[in-house]
């Protein structure tokens, strides 16, 4: 057997407090073993950098570790949730507060109110207390019970507020804005020389922090996505020339697009950040929509909502306008297909639908709610084993330790070279209307 | 017992075709007694026109009938479908179908492509031939089968099809645009002569058809209008200040906004048409709001699309532009809460979710399915015997026929003063947040 | 006009503790003028031991009145569930509590915990303080966070026990049974003389309670049923001679069965408590089972649990055993379709779907919601005006008091005789296979 | 880096009907290079007979190849469809027919009716002719449109249909009973030398094929059955000592049940066949749920239907019936717990809850939609380019061909050494119940 190591190098090893001793105080079946890495082979389009290879890597496994660092008894934990909503963070919250609680017999969980500004005192926001009770049935709701909020706060401040409150673990629930955040309080602890651990658990509706193949929630919102493009399909298909425009979430990637696209085979025209595209022209969408309409009557577009900013920054150049958000790609589709079929005296009925907060605000769905309770979990078990600097996710099957450097280091995006990508075209369609030499 | 009629009066009467003599081919359980009308009870709530009076009525039941007007194994139907979509429209269309192959034998029920266009021949639209095999499964479809379109079309062109056609009856699924329509194609078959029957099924929903107290497809919209309510609320309470704002269908009466806010009991604030507001001032929204957000930290607001078309009429002598169309009072209502919080430095978040086509577009809900499944039976029974111009409904837990006149005389809005509005209030407690005297 | 009043006479008079005369502490829109009673025209169908006569009827119109029997500031309520689990239970307490606290200003409701038993001291349950915050969210729970339990206690003990606790309304939700119960209750504080007020919220999810066309969760308890039979019709048509066999909710009335029937319409043989039927003889239920396999290859078959009693007495003598329970239908229905085919040498495959627990223990979906909303609130505004023996309910759209005495004279089932069930028969097609005479 | 190769053997390479020479019609953006196969790192939990090793494995890579063997325009695919329902039977047809048609451009796609026995003249079942067109809604219902029948038939009568049929591919969707009758079919063809392709897509809801570790359906099934534990959970705290048990499916293996529980997180006692139990003794069930009742009033049971079946041998003995079917585990739990309870004077309260046809005949969600699309696409790449004998799978996030031999060796089941069960377990509490010592 002949398996070539790819040359690129990341770095996976995984930041310690110190020399952990104390014994864990559950008998788990079994604990790891962390002389023994958990190998993956990580293909191109996992790695979304690489083309055509593969590359062997070794990661931290996570798990139930025989030695503690934290003497239960006396430790403190808090929990914080930033950025915007995802289903599944409440199942995160209580799977976190159940393991401590019970498999660790730690007696304190805090949670720490609207995202890191919680630890700012200018807020003047109190903790909540985090038990086993409080959180029984939060996973029944969406969002966060803890609250949440955006942007950064000064990492100096954030640990003045650990130290005050003294905790020992923190547990940052958000996405990588969050983890470069988390990765700021780690090195403010360092420079104190504290022992506290920050544990990262990567939450991005948009599934697009680096070699985290699936982020919570993403099930669920496909799930949700798909339902709000069938609604669309029902709209386009009620009307004569009827064109149904749904914009999803996806500002750098477009994986709910994608995913949503193939399940339910219906969208014609799909739209996401990493396949640029023009609108006029032969070659253009305005044109392959005509063909389409003229052929099938009705069109079903799905858009993300990063997708076509070169087109948006034509305009912003052409306006003068430097807006650094991003560019409301469907209010311009839906202008230039307005003005594109009205000039061609071909009356169409547009209906457009923005269901993003409809798909981020909803509980989490069985798989995803596995899925986050193992995440909870092995925060925890890293935690007191004295990791820290780190995320805890799956990959390929496994639950590992990624360091925070490398889930930051970069966005991962839909590889278009890839036999995904390929499929999802091909369940739309849309090269034979944007290409029509080479129809079907 | 004394019951004192209202003088008001309402003219009930159905138009017939013409004597009905040919025995119903089914052996019914039981026929309709036409000497015997439905009488009915009807209150100030559900006129909304009278102010605490009741109002005894005499209803032409809905119904089989023992003998027939029209001979089934020669009778042709066609069925059109006009107007924005609504749950149930393929339910109403399989029931009339199934009813008019099994229980009558008629042979040949066409489809009317694309609503009242289909009859004209510049659109060049083709007629579906509609089989029990062909309907079998539509119901579990949101839409049309047939395609609709809105705006009028000629009488004289419609009749000259429907006589092309030889169609003996007209099933028109629509609102109350739809329904003025019919009964101009009613008096254009009537000038020419022909014993062409046109029955109504009425459409909307905004459930504000006169008369008619439950429009089909009005559960299922409340039931996801829920969802999206819910949605938004966990938005508001996910961030500290969090603000959702949802926006319903709700033309000119707020029935849907209601009904989903009595479900959800977590609105603060419903906006419909029916019941002005005014945005600034100390009894005002936006001060309103304020006191509520110092209060609980966050706010969900409920707004029929209708609500403050006068805060916009304002707006508009203000622009000079005289729009026909509704005012965005969604749009509106985000840029004064933006200003008015920025102004007093107080950071809020706003979460804005439209789900309209979202609503309207899915399956039946099985209470719909029911109704819809009645109204197209009651249909046909309507049309064999020879009725016209007319629409069949649910009447206070009846099925009664009613005259194309009496439910195109006015809309139907929610009235401000009854028990049920004042529920809706009390479930948001607005009241309070709009005049803190009363303050609960 | 000419309205024959039936002669039959039902009593409509509500109990009242004595004279109401402390003033309402909220201003509501409109308060009940007592002098105007509700006049509804009931149908023979809604009053099912009529016979095609309707009947005037006067009813007490529930709402608020303008003065209060109890002093809100020193009342003290009592909730209690008892009886089978329904859809909609947690938002009859949510909507009491909230009623009594916001509207009226009580300060204490207490929750008597697992039904009846909850008085008995022997079973030395608590009682549970319940408040606004304590119910916020139990609306999105299926179930009773009251618990509940079968059978009747003893009303000295009870009454005993709501002296004890001070306890000046008993709020009681359950079936009939309860209702009897609380009609003991009554009559217990009468002899006392005591001043405690008791209200019933009737539930059953066989919706059989006389007078009461729609108890709450019946639409859920539906829409859950369809959801069940869909599931057997898709198991019966994935194999060839399929037979999908569904047991539904109903002792002695069909009405979830029948409803269920109407929503899916793919359902083949209803089989109803009210509908007796046999199994063998030419138009037996085998026989007619035999000609739809040999004609469609698939067959699904709705069954309530009470349906073919008769053929189980049969049984029953035979075997001389004296079961009071109900007989096993669905289990001599699979014993005896499997026998008739395999003697027939015809290979059938029957699947066997019993999903009632899965039916009763769901949240209410929004219709249902909307109506245990009214419920709670009404009921508390009857209590507070002094009403005793009676219970709150929609009946034809609007809001009454019944006595207890005259939900409690029968149960309700249904009108074999009606234009509902000829369309629920006309939907399956099953007197064609049981009478292929008539054929369609 | 140090990789030890386990030393174990498995057999994966794919048998070719011959040399694949011409190109492809459509142009993919890649095609699968063959020389380049997919190394997986299997680990024990994955392959559940090893123990504590890892072990690297070459698989063949799925996917479109640049050179076919069957000519598109004259190629002649049918699909057939065995055992029970499955969520994503019909995604899986429609994918092979819309790859089929679309990018290969075969004509003909022929549906055999009622699993293997469509095959067979004397059941006399017709083949349906599957087109884009007639399969484009199918993914919208549960079941299979082609029915499907369970049981082996003739591999010779089999072979003997193809050819009459003229079929050059056969797609079998069907279970590892499918999967062996599958090798006898291609032994069959090897025999006559004939130039027959057939590829097997892998059903299973118990989740249990060797080397398979997610088959299609398994998430939508772990869903469903997620809402019926729930329903038991409301109503087991609906009373006071209730009982909730619920029965899943799982013959030899507790996936769904395992997964379910996790999901849910509120099973105290989850039974597998992997695991035995005892009734009796002092680290017994029925004593372990004494303790719980004692401790918490209430115990949530999910029992697979394969569990316990040595407790059922015993009786089976005892009885002198070999039974060769499963015995009935939650019959017997049922007789036994209510023989416990009543025999220490406990009154406890059981409610059972058997959902299996309801979570097995549902529509796929999003997810397996996906799955089930990429399934159909691979079983069309690798039956074009002449491969046979062998199943598309998802292997640790890659899509490999595996040899039918590899799939049929064994069966897989649920490692309860693993950390997924020691989570699983911790989930329950269980342990603390059957080993009261080692108590949380």
């Amino acid at each position: 057997m002949d398996i070539k190591q790819n040359t690129m190098h990341f770095d996976t090893e995984i930041m310690s407090l110190g020399h952990a001793k104390i014994p864990t105080p559950v008998r788990y079946s079994r604990f790891v073993d962390e002389s023994q890495p958990q190998t993956l082979i990580m293909t191109s389009e996992e790695l979304t950098e690489l083309d055509h290879e593969t590359c062997i890597m070794e990661f931290e496994k996570a798990g139930p570790r025989e030695k503690l660092y934290f003497d239960p008894s006396k430790t403190k934990c808090a929990i914080v949730t930033c950025g915007g909503l995802c289903p599944g963070i409440n199942d995160v919250i209580r799977a976190i507060v159940i393991e401590a609680h019970y498999n660790y017999g730690i007696r304190t969980v805090l949670g720490i109110r609207n995202g890191l500004r919680g630890f700012i005192p200018e807020y003047g926001y109190d903790v909540m207390e985090l038990t086993p009770q409080s959180v029984t049935n939060i996973h029944h709701f969406g969002g966060t019970i803890l609250g949440s909020s955006r942007g950064v706060q000064d990492p100096v401040a954030i640990v003045d507020s650990l130290e005050r409150l003294n905790v020992n673990i923190l547990f940052t629930i958000g996405g990588d804005g969050t983890m470069r955040a988390a990765k700021k309080i780690v090195e403010e602890i360092d420079r104190r020389k504290r022992k506290i651990a920050v544990i990262g658990v990567p939450k991005t509706i948009d599934n697009d922090i680096n070699f985290i193949t699936r982020t919570f929630g993403f099930d669920t919102a496909v799930e949700k996505a798909t339902e709000a493009i069938q609604c669309a399909h029902v709209e386009a298909t009620g009307v004569d020339m009827g064109i149904g425009l749904v914009k999803l979430m996806g500002r750098e990637a477009g994986f709910i697009a994608a995913q949503a696209t193939l399940a339910l085979q219906e969208v014609n025209f799909l739209l996401v950040p990493e396949q640029p595209f023009s609108l006029e022209g032969e070659n253009g969408l305005l044109k392959a929509m005509e063909r389409r309409l003229h052929e099938r009557r009705h069109a079903l577009i799905v858009c993300a909502e990063g997708a076509g900013q070169d087109l948006m920054a034509d305009k912003t150049e052409r306006d003068e306008s430097g807006n650094p958000k991003l560019g409301d790609i469907c209010g311009l589709l839906i202008e230039r297909i307005g003005r594109h079929f009205s000039k061609k005296h071909i009356e169409t009925t547009l209906k457009f639908i923005d269901p993003s907060y409809i798909i981020r605000s909803v509980p989490a769905n069985a798989g995803d709610r596995v899925y986050c309770g193992f995440l909870g979990q092995q925060a925890v078990h890293a935690a007191m084993s004295g990791k820290t600097g780190m995320v805890v996710s799956h990959l390929k099957s496994s639950m590992v330790h990624l360091p925070l450097d490398l889930v930051t280091l970069k966005r991962r995006s839909l590889n278009t070279k890839s036999d995904y990508w390929n499929t999802v075209m091909e369940s739309t369609g849309q090269k034979s209307y944007f290409f029509p030499i080479d129809a079907r």
